[in-house]
């Protein structure tokens, strides 16, 4: 930070970073006659010695935001897309070790998954047992996501998912809270319980000296352990869900540090079908409501013990 | 259509409708400890005589749209959500017998699908076999689509799909066409093919006289032999491909006279990296950019021989 | 349409249309210092004798997406941009009479307005004056919208909006309305009426041989009329104010005889705040909550008495 | 934080929050037959002593998520809506002072901006003076964005605005910039410079002691003179634009301390015409593509010398 010696009340310039964002990179790999593909979604942001492009406008320490988009596509090439883990980890330390005024590069990325169509020989008059092997549908459950940060010594790996919509319709209570003189909400001992997970979960992986996780089986049980966690929850409380999945992939991964979640309550609200003669009755299968605005909000960071918090309380999407 | 006889130049009241559109409901089914979960969005359009509210703003012909989503919400437990298309039927043959004034009721509905957690007895310390028969995570993957019109007489049921993102890696070609002044675009021997499909089928049912269709049958039967029609089309086009698309539909499925498309060109451009000392060439497996604007739109109707098309042109998506 | 020979059971090919969608023009013309701007979202969609490409995949009577969008960028230099309408005529005459496979021409055009921003000189060192000539921040109200369709002899012109959103916060009342069995809805004597306007009005120009309207004039009297008729109607129905917003206009402007409303009940609820001691009572000023989902849905057309109604009843947003 | 003593190896909660996210608001105010309108998005944060309902699900502690969505609603009638952080100053005390386990409130609204509709008496009926008191068009321009926190001593208090979009026809060049083997951009000397802004400033009154700045004229200002500096800066980088917009609010504004951007480059790409043989000069006014994905993203903290940065490097939109 550098004091603006052009005005007569000093300014100071605080935190900035600046890249090309949202990337969007498709691999296709073949294996004989069977194409793989990868998705990806992938924004740069780099930070260093940049006070004077903001003072004065010199570019002389600026790579340009288009300069990091083509190494996106030429990496994507030269090196393949293993994991959006291990993409970004090239990425960022290229930066950071091929521009001297460039200290800290984040790469944050999305991935969108992809399955095979499955095709029958009978319908087609082709050689039915290839042409499977390049045929894709979009898959469009959650969306993976991976930030990756590297200051030149230390790495900083943060993954998960969003837009995953889960949803338990019995095992779910809520009751014995605090009354105020603003509270009309009746207590309930069987609702529906859902919501569209945000998870974000930090890798203890941090040196080049160290062994690296194998990203994708991590993601895998990460996501599989907290889908149980949920299911399997007789919950009280939506906090008490989250705990309970986020405790499950610290206690099942110890690669896995901590994990941030940011829950919202989708309400599915018991409709009051009384009027019309009708009786609404959870026990013998309901009608509902599902409503969009407002929702409860429910984050909350789950760690182990003695490891410092190190994801931001209220990130943007990665 | 009426004189409106307060204005001195003549206007006229042309076709209108209104209702109550996009009711989120979600019904919930117990059989024993399993349940199962039907969430639609349904959207009313009610017409008929309705001259004097719009001249006079009088209502003595208009069913409130409060009452027409009351009423979704009470058909779903009164009758079941058997089917998309089923409750679309309850529920338009309901307005149009009920209310003289109503001549004609059009339900759209979108469905979205939901499959179960798969939960691990050794992870749990609950009866693991109880557990999963009440939790889900949403699909993601297409969006179901139906409208259900009915005018006292005849039905008409068109049911479709949205948001499905498919993708050929290889056998796309795109060449030999016209070129004139503006034409900059290189022939392709071997491109990729991708579109996010929206499809709306008609079924020829039309009356109470005819045997129903078997809504969840067709339905699947459908999506699947459109994928497999453009996952095993070699493409010179992508208009060879929605035509094969929709051949493929009303050649297997009798029940179904008239198929709209719109598939939009999602567009897969081969990087040039060419500057970078890179070769990027599909045999080998390469490198693209997804584009979002601006996409070629191909859009078209295929149909039964001799049946009259009836799904319209440029709606919106139902 | 031409029978499918391939097929056993025979197939048609019904309407069909193709080309560039969503092609984001921004035109900037200098009139010394003082820049104007145009800023275009423009869609393509050509029709004609292109049986074969969808049949065989021949794309002899293709003219490629590609072309069309490098058309609309070489057509807003060579011609300009004097208003959507006139550079969507331009376009439409060009692919009509320029390619002989092509029978008609759709052009489709969002336009969205900018504004000058307002500069002070005492705040700068620069020249006052001249500064603000090129600095623009974006209106952000409506989206203007128009469509323009060419066959070779006869024109189309469609014109509206989107997104504009209005509110009259009393002199609306909905009572005197149909009762069944699922009416719950109180009566109300004065509500908010609220809604976001989706107009599109059509001109009775339609020949190269009539006097052209001024397009840029017509739309600003068509906002302007509309936007009193909603303001100075005492409402009973949306349903009342939309005719009023119609019929002013069909009787204020000659040369529009027909006009589509797509108007979304926005509701507006009177909280309930007796549980906590208070009357919210509107005639004192209320507090509501702005409901998203569901929503009322008003659509009618109004137009001139003896014209035939052409505009699409539930077309996508031009 | 505490030790989960339930599992082998400890797992420990770390920060968390919870409350009723986007509580949509409309407080309509009568001053005569004149109406006055706020349309607040309303979103409520409470953090404090939570650790039972994440361990055990006791809801003790727990004021519901619904009874922060009736508060909202019962303050904007009992002590109305001077303005969005006045409004918010009263819901974090309230939550804080009212409840003992609840240590910290951070309140966060957006605000949308109604302007009347013009009228004009002779095409009225009604008595035009009147009419116009009640009928408003939603401005659409940029949204207003606050949060407001609360410890029980010390506020602290953001505002800005999102959604801004703006543009220099001119007066913006980018060279002498880094070039390394992915580098192919070439150097500009008159381009577009376009963003949408975000921006976010940081008040230094913390405390009750302290006189509180005047929210309305305060937010007027900063934003008059953001727009000012953006037209009037002579633009070598987004980055000194960015600057000159932050520098000048701090330096005009003595309650800022603050402010934090994030600014997309909306790239408007000069189209090359030549393969039509058309030249596309700026100096002569030109044709650009407005591209959407990918973007440079520039974002950047500017603060008065001798503060500390308070505002978080990545928080989602208030």
């Amino acid at each position: 930070m550098t004091v603006d010696s052009h005005h007569p009340r000093p300014v100071i310039l605080g935190q900035n970073q600046y890249g090309k964002a949202e990337n969007r990179v498709v691999r296709i790999t073949r294996d004989g006659d069977t194409h793989h593909i990868k998705d990806l979604n992938v924004s740069v942001a780099l930070s260093g010695d940049m006070d004077d492009v903001h003072y004065s406008g010199s570019n002389a320490n600026v790579l340009p935001t288009d300069t990091t988009k083509n190494t996106v596509y030429a990496f994507a090439k030269e090196h393949g897309i293993e994991s959006a883990e291990q993409f970004g980890i090239h990425l960022a330390r290229h930066f950071v070790t091929g521009q001297e005024p460039i200290h800290q590069a984040r790469i944050r990325i999305e991935e969108y998954a992809w399955e095979r169509i499955e095709t029958s020989d009978s319908n087609s008059g082709l050689n039915g047992a290839d042409e499977v092997k390049h045929s894709f549908v979009r898959r469009g459950q959650e969306t993976r996501v991976a930030q990756i940060t590297f200051d030149g010594e230390k790495w900083q790996v943060i993954s998960g998912l969003k837009d995953l919509t889960v949803m338990n319709s019995t095992n779910s209570e809520f009751w014995g809270y605090v009354k105020d003189k603003y509270t009309t909400l009746p207590e309930s001992y069987d609702r529906i319980l859902a919501t569209e997970v945000s998870a974000k979960w930090r890798y203890s992986w941090s040196s080049d000296e160290e062994r690296m996780p194998n990203w994708d089986t991590s993601y895998a049980q990460a996501k599989k352990h907290m889908l149980q966690a949920f299911a399997e929850t007789y919950s009280l409380s939506l906090q008490q869900s989250l705990y309970q999945m986020g405790s499950r992939i610290i206690n099942s991964l110890g690669e896995i540090d901590e994990i941030r979640f940011s829950l919202p309550n989708k309400h599915h609200f018991l409709v009051d079908l009384e009027p019309f003669g009708l009786k609404n009755d959870t026990a013998e299968g309901a009608v509902y409501f599902a409503a969009d605005r407002p929702y409860g909000l429910i984050e909350a960071t789950v760690l182990r013990d003695g490891v410092e918090p190190q994801i931001p309380v209220d990130t943007t999407n990665l």
